[in-house]
């Protein structure tokens, strides 16, 4: 096995680059892959641009498949060589806030996310898994790599935002922004059994998966105020469940505004701006209208995965429409570039490591 | 409007017939429909048989929409002339059991089922409806008579087995038996998110009806053991949940049985016969596998048939294939006879009202 | 019986005092009942003071219980003469909301509160009763007047702010303001399992009614920041769950902060002021932090009247310090006013109609 | 340190005594702790009488706090020498039942159960830990450990029981048998907020702590029928939650049929005899009465030993009535042998590791 390899790394705020970084060296519970697909994420950019504060060097990515390079001496039922994937968090599963339930939060607040947050992430030839008995995930034979890579965020975040939803069957779900995330909230509203899915989006490409996806109605907010829309399309009652999958006050204001008395707000963007986010007091009920506001991160953990391959195997969603773009590892940067300016109408880039 | 009309009674246990009688009168929150199309159900047969004790003259039926003839008093937001859908549990919504959230059980144990038990039921060409106010559920234009009947029982209930069932995203499932309710759980469990259903029965009819309406694999039961085969499928797991849509108590161990330790049985099936229904002491983990075990009734009101409906006009569900017969209501005796044989593979048989 | 009665009514914004009105008649489905006691509560002078807008006339208070004196024909298992308790939220448990699970918002947005809104409240010598089936609650023999109002609004919103908060058996919560429904909330805390109940307050009189009621420590905010003082109590890592009982953006937003990460916020403060109620974006995990925010409004209906009522009788609660001043009826304008301004230290005034 | 040590150990189905062994070393994730104080549980009697099959020279015990006398050397946060009591069931916490939500299935059913079962116990004057980062709770300074001695199995299991009610505040729960673990659950309905706790059982000393423990009243099963007395105490409704706590069929059918529609029957008995456990089948609702039957096994892990340690710390619980005698550890086979007979009445007998 090799000792070096090349990693694509956030060298300080505002700056990227391929270097050499020595391969990564298992502890008794962990394990080390060899990444053979990957993909960038939006928040990979919002890192660089100082989301999170400085890093140096630190490797990018959170979200890629492999095959297990190394295993730490304390892991059992894997062997090197098998095809894995881990999810973009990597609880240890044995904390307070991992044993109460919450393992995103392993540790403290957002901290079951790890990679290239305060470890190197899997835009690299290798990548560490922490807690690996927990978060290893066999990818099954005749599940391709570039299917499975899906379950490491796009799936489970999106779809963790329809379950947090609390979506009756045949209720009516408005899911507010359709990237990629928002895409897979409108697939999850679906697989809850949503009777109506209303999606919020301006962009044609992802107007157009939206209904790919199976949201039954687009409203174009640049085309006049959603939450009227939204009223309009359920006949004046609201939403019973509202999806926030972009991360921006005004949209937040207008998923409390469009949900139904007793219904749910479930967030799942990442809000990056001001001092707090607007709760609309009059119709929030002045604090009394039985609207519930939920929240939460990614969920990882192997079972979860193996929820989500299971998915894909059956035929149940097929989230390859996002893969609108391919590079190989050699061209990394120019994939991340692109998700920065979204050229081309990116959404997905995947990441192939050929060697 | 007319003051008597026709109505497929029970004579008593074993008889049936066509006789005239009184059209009913509404009281200050009731109403008074005229039936445009029923069903027959399976329960019928059971409750000439004598499974509810002696009965004379009462109307059978319980799956019926139409047209509303009268309204009491006190009735708001309709009028006559309506076309409405009335589910085959009508429930007060005022006692105990409905505040408490268990209108199934409207007065006591079950006594949420009124129609063709203590009260005439809608195999006639007129029915009363108790609490008019929250039993009468608008039919939506463009939404066709013969596809909304399905509301008010086969989906209602089977959709409801999926929903105790605590399905969850991507999880398994065994649906126990594929009769009409047993084919809407598998519906149902895709609807919740279901990465693998397995569908367990023998009729060929059944087992071609239950793939087409999404289950992923059929086990027989006549070709082996279902709990050995829901295992194997399962990679000797066990599936998330289990639901049991026969009432039998073979059916119901082996739910028992073919359920992961902290999994759900859904129970849905009518148990008829014996003291008891066994739970297998073992796979129940001795009383601390963490396996939990759900019963209910048709879920009535018209929210409930709101929501359903909503799944008729987006096109989620087709519940029509299950339309294998259909009579006018002069043959409804003809009908009554086939579902007690199962005569022809008969499944539903529609009956309509025509003038 | 009498033709006409007295009663207490907001003139208009500002101005309140006792007139004549006519003895209320019931419907069908309604009941008439003659107070026996009743309580003012601090939002009839919010209420007095413009909050819901202008009215004329109106009858003010939801509190209140005494005698059946007449009843609607539809309205069975009651007679005239039976003391009954009746919530201070009157749900039709027919419309949609009602039949989603949501009775606060009958029929919209904090719809189930009638008395001294929509219509006459209940600070009079009869008073009107919608729903009455439903709503009637009988007081048991044995359980004194002065002690089941308390049923009608304190506990039943007190106690609703504990069990949205989701508190885990040996849980840690602060409860923000100790006013009569922050002290009911202590209480539910209590009574749902927590291990350690802090109480954040700064009078006197409220502290020591903490203590009294069941909390562990209190905390008062003039002394240093609350969010330190709760993040200090319980070792730095925040409560489990948090209860707004006072209506501010700054309280509001100390609980968020003083919520671990996978905790629960139980909004039941009545929020008046502001376009919205901010979210403290850090501390809420970016939207990401699996912290649920609930809001509610006091559950009504018989059931649990029931329960809540079982609690007094076999001891469990006794709200009775909460009564710091007594009137009859002929004083309640001055009970009114020392709740304008909390003279002596005010809690709850209780209201006598003696003949 | 030692390498030898006294155990008190299971030699073969029927035969006891104390042996000397090796004191166990710890993996890497692992931790030896030196023995404080433990309990006979009486499920060590049906052990050694042969309920898991045969074992030889097991030690046996599961319910015992110490001091850390060896760390793993991935173990974080600890030290020797630190006081810490361990709970009965010890998860991996990263298994696929773990994963789940189930860690008391850890590996498979009931897996979680691992001391006197699939490794030596806690009698003896070391033990070993697995995953101990997990599994070790720090007891507080100031908690005495024949108190905290009791969260690890007692309260834990008792209290589940409560939890797995779904016992509304103010509702009514019937608790069946008053050993150890029914006394707990009875602790635990309270806590809650039931409104009414009826106890059944027979034995004087155990209907008096019942009492005791807070129970409003207790039926006497050798005095009539104990499901007609239920009913009688909820004014002919029956209870809104039964807990099974006595692992008998007879029990868990008078749970089924003490129980309204809608309520919810919580085994926590250990069953042990027969192919099948009995659902007696029309007061089940033939299957459709919206009852609930939930199971469990004693929660284990730091987060759950934590808060039931707090319960102790702030006087919410007192369990040490249940302790009735004590022995020094040279006398464990008296107390083992006690708890076979339930001689002199025994309850819980405290076994202390005086040096």
């Amino acid at each position: 096995m090799a000792r070096t390899m090349k990693a694509f790394v956030m060298k300080r705020i505002g700056e990227v680059g391929v270097v050499e970084k020595p391969v990564p060296e298992p502890g008794p519970n962990d394990a080390v892959i060899r990444t053979t697909t990957a993909m960038v994420c939006t928040s990979d950019t919002h890192t660089v641009a100082g989301a999170i504060g400085e890093r140096h060097n630190l490797t990018l990515g959170h979200e890629a498949v492999g095959v297990i390079a190394r295993l730490g001496g304390a892991v059992r039922g894997f062997k090197e060589g098998d095809r894995v994937a881990v999810n973009a968090i990597t609880p240890c599963f044995q904390c307070t806030n991992c044993l109460r339930g919450f393992s995103s939060q392993c540790g403290g607040l957002l901290g079951g996310w790890k990679f290239a947050n305060v470890k190197d992430g899997n835009l690299a030839e290798y990548f560490h898994v922490n807690s690996a008995q927990a978060n290893l995930a066999p990818i099954p034979d005749g599940l391709a790599d570039e299917r499975a890579v899906y379950c490491t965020d796009m799936m489970s975040t999106g779809f963790m935002a329809a379950e947090h939803a609390n979506i009756p069957i045949g209720g009516t779900v408005a899911v507010f922004a359709q990237g990629p995330v928002g895409l897979m909230a409108t697939v999850g509203a679906r697989m809850r059994g949503a009777g109506l899915v209303i999606a919020v989006e301006s962009v044609p490409r992802r107007k157009d998966l939206a209904r790919r996806f199976g949201a039954d109605a687009v409203v174009d907010f640049t085309e006049g105020d959603p939450v009227r829309a939204v009223l309009d399309l359920t006949g004046g009652e609201g939403v019973d469940s509202a999806i926030e999958a972009l991360g921006s006050a005004g949209s937040f204001e207008a998923c409390v505004k469009a949900t139904r008395p007793g219904g749910t707000i479930s967030n799942v963007g990442y809000h990056g701006h001001g001092e707090s986010v607007p709760v609309p007091r009059i119709e929030w009920g002045v604090g009394m209208g039985d609207k519930t506001i939920r929240t939460g991160l990614c969920p990882g953990g192997a079972e979860r995965m193996k929820r989500l391959m299971r998915l894909l195997e059956t035929g149940r969603v097929d989230p390859t429409p996002l893969t609108t773009h391919r590079f190989p590892f050699a061209d990394v940067e120019r994939a991340f570039r692109m998700m920065q300016t979204k050229e081309d109408n990116i959404l997905k880039p995947l990441i192939s490591f050929e060697r």
